[in-house]
């Protein structure tokens, strides 16, 4: 077959795999995850329809652009992470035109496209560093306005820099491995009680995952400079534990309540995927210090939903975040602290300004004021025992064009061990 | 030779490998870390005298205990600190042993023994997550008094939990890495402007390593879990941006004012060295709760100095502390988070009651009001480009008790980068 010079993004193409409308997996996606058949060691594949195509075995068989050997025999993306931004592209080109209809690989079955269904799909990447911000002006006011009734709902430095705070790496953990109900310290009638968390929350939000590396100690990175170092996306829920989050956080920020579990997305979309649905931030006003400023497009057109057992209770819009990704990471490296393949960056909670658009069920249901009605006919402030959430995101899949989607991540809760 | 009976702690012991009295490796120590000969790939050892130990070599040679094989060839520590807690043990007796007089090493030069200044020190172990604390009562109430005058020193919660946040593990280096200073946006006559962070300080700390693991989802771990759990300690200087961390540190913590940064010794003293200096800690009043209380003795009796340009500025004490580094690991696994080999947890900023005993320069000169005068007839608030801290920690050294040390942790202020 003659090369097809359309590129991966171009809406009219086509696969030889079958990709269903509704799937998030059309062949414009490519979205690379981290899969094992049973009794097999783990390697790296890229979702198309229903079936995950393994790489290692493309990598092998010699068509792929050239790489260190093994890259995709690996148990985490990292080694591909590394690569930078030359060989991202051209990889996605490369299997862009090997699922199009008459390549090489056209009918293979078994060996090299595996069913969805069949294999196990593990955390994608060993996560370096994980920073969270807090960059939906919605939520951050929603919060204020909670928290600090009296006072204004955002800070003073709000509006100058994107907020945040580091995480705990060690407990990203990949959708669908249940989440413990968390024990912790909080008050009971005024007094420290230790026992599980009855305020179990969610948040919505995209992680940023970072590829190729920048050293420390050198300049910080430009808020344009996202090309050579944001490899692409995830859905990440930021488990929170509200009444051990409110007796622990002063002065030094979010600890504990925060670092039991967060759960990512099986497949990062990347950014090359995404291109096409970067548009306009919100105006910024003030204009952000130089090292902040970001042309546009800076902002991620995803539509955004939570899901709790099985009924949406939030539709929200990623493209209406204060802060881009692209500021996030140009504020991290500000200091001079470099980053690593791998490294994580949480967007912060994503709160739209209507009703039934906010990322979390504090605000969701305004501290309990407003509990939600499930169609089994109980109510929800905060998650029960054995409720399922999961967050849904995709860009497209509207006029014509394709869906470029995470597909779930969700998890269920399960009861605090016994001590 | 016969076996000589007596525990690695005996301070009766000596070794054929000479060590000076005032030596912070006497051969009760044994501490590991991470070395490079010119031209060859890093290596672990274990530092006695002027000496490193090259245990790369003394495991080939099957002088030690059964671990898989190249556990000290590598470039961390990090698969000797997955073994758990009887091999460190029986490693540490056995090399013991061999640096006993009379062992069958006697005598080894050039290969297996190599003098410290002929060889890089290296970062020893590849850090997981870095959470740092908040653990001396004396810190904490003087940031209280400076920071919240007219509100209570000690917020509500400081005496129910040890208080902390998680901090970035990329940015942990090894003693002697030039710290750049960094720059970022704090308030400059009220508004806020990028540049050069103008109040660079240190904080004087004791970091707990983490070897074994514990996973996540299931009990948090006791008090008195620490034998099984923590491998061992190195110094660790959490350099802090104070005019950076006043402007972002509302309502997240601390974030880009401690994470360009943070600088630890070379050498991991090991608990089992230091089991001889465990004292009891200071009463806790209210009693912790049930998950964090701890049996005594729970502290580690540790001389403290830190020196500015080669002039002592603080002599302190770590067994002052409030909360132990039981009682810190307790607390961060009492939410079911889990832990990684290779986990460090920063004490918080050791400070003591009288002056010169503080752990960082804002309590040092009181933000100023009493800046140090140093011998070269300049004055110091905060530190200027090319000046040098180190820290120094030592247990023993009196008594005809052996001097068990962590070396010097010392970095030297370069300029921030133009940007």
């Amino acid at each position: 077959m003659d090369e097809d010079d359309r590129g991966p993004n171009d809406t009219t193409l086509t696969s030889w795999v079958p990709v269903d409308a509704a799937s998030d997996f059309a062949v414009q996606n490519l979205p690379y995850g981290v899969f094992r058949r049973p009794g097999q060691v783990p390697r790296v594949g890229v979702a198309i329809g229903r079936h995950v195509l393994d790489l290692s075995i493309v990598e092998r068989a010699g068509l792929l652009p050239p790489m260190p050997e093994g890259t995709f025999a690996a148990p985490a993306l990292n080694p591909f992470l590394r690569l930078g931004r030359a060989t991202w592209s051209s990889t996605r080109s490369a299997i862009s035109q090997l699922l199009r209809p008459g390549s090489s690989l056209e009918g293979s079955q078994g060996e090299v496209l595996v069913p969805q269904d069949e294999v196990e799909l593990l955390r994608p990447f060993d996560v370096g560093d994980y920073a969270d911000f807090y960059s939906s002006e919605h939520h951050a006011t929603n919060l204020g306005r909670m928290f600090r009734p009296d006072g204004e709902a955002l800070l003073p430095n709000w509006k100058h820099l994107p907020v945040g705070y580091h995480g705990k790496a060690g407990t990203v953990v990949v959708s669908s491995t249940p989440v413990t109900r968390p024990r912790g310290l909080r008050l009971v009638d005024g007094r420290p009680e230790f026992g599980p968390c009855r305020q179990l929350d969610i948040e919505l939000e995209v992680g940023t995952v970072l590829g190729s590396s920048w050293p420390a100690g050198g300049a910080g990175l430009t808020a344009d400079a996202i090309a050579e170092h944001v490899f692409g996306f995830v859905l990440l829920n930021d488990w929170s534990a509200r009444d051990l989050q409110s007796f622990e956080y002063q002065p030094l920020g979010p600890f504990l309540a925060k670092s039991f579990a967060t759960t990512i997305s099986p497949w990062v979309v990347t950014l090359d995927a995404l291109r096409p649905y970067l548009v306009a931030g919100p105006r910024q006003d003030p204009p952000p210090a130089a090292h902040l400023a970001a042309t546009e497009p800076r902002a991620l057109d995803l539509h955004l939903e939570v899901e709790l057992n099985g009924t949406t209770v939030s539709r929200t819009g990623f493209a209406a975040m204060y802060w881009s990704f692209g500021q996030q990471l140009a504020h991290l490296t500000s200091n001079g602290g470099g980053h690593r393949p791998g490294d994580l960056l949480g967007s912060g909670t994503v709160s739209g300004p209507e009703r039934g658009s906010e990322g979390s069920f504090i605000e969701l249901t305004w501290r309990g004021e407003h509990p939600l009605r499930l169609p089994d006919g109980t109510e929800r402030t905060f998650l029960h025992d054995g409720d399922t959430v999961a967050l849904k995101g995709w860009a497209g899949g509207t006029d014509g064009r394709p869906r470029v989607g995470f597909g779930r991540c969700e998890g269920t809760i399960a009861p605090a061990r016994e001590e």
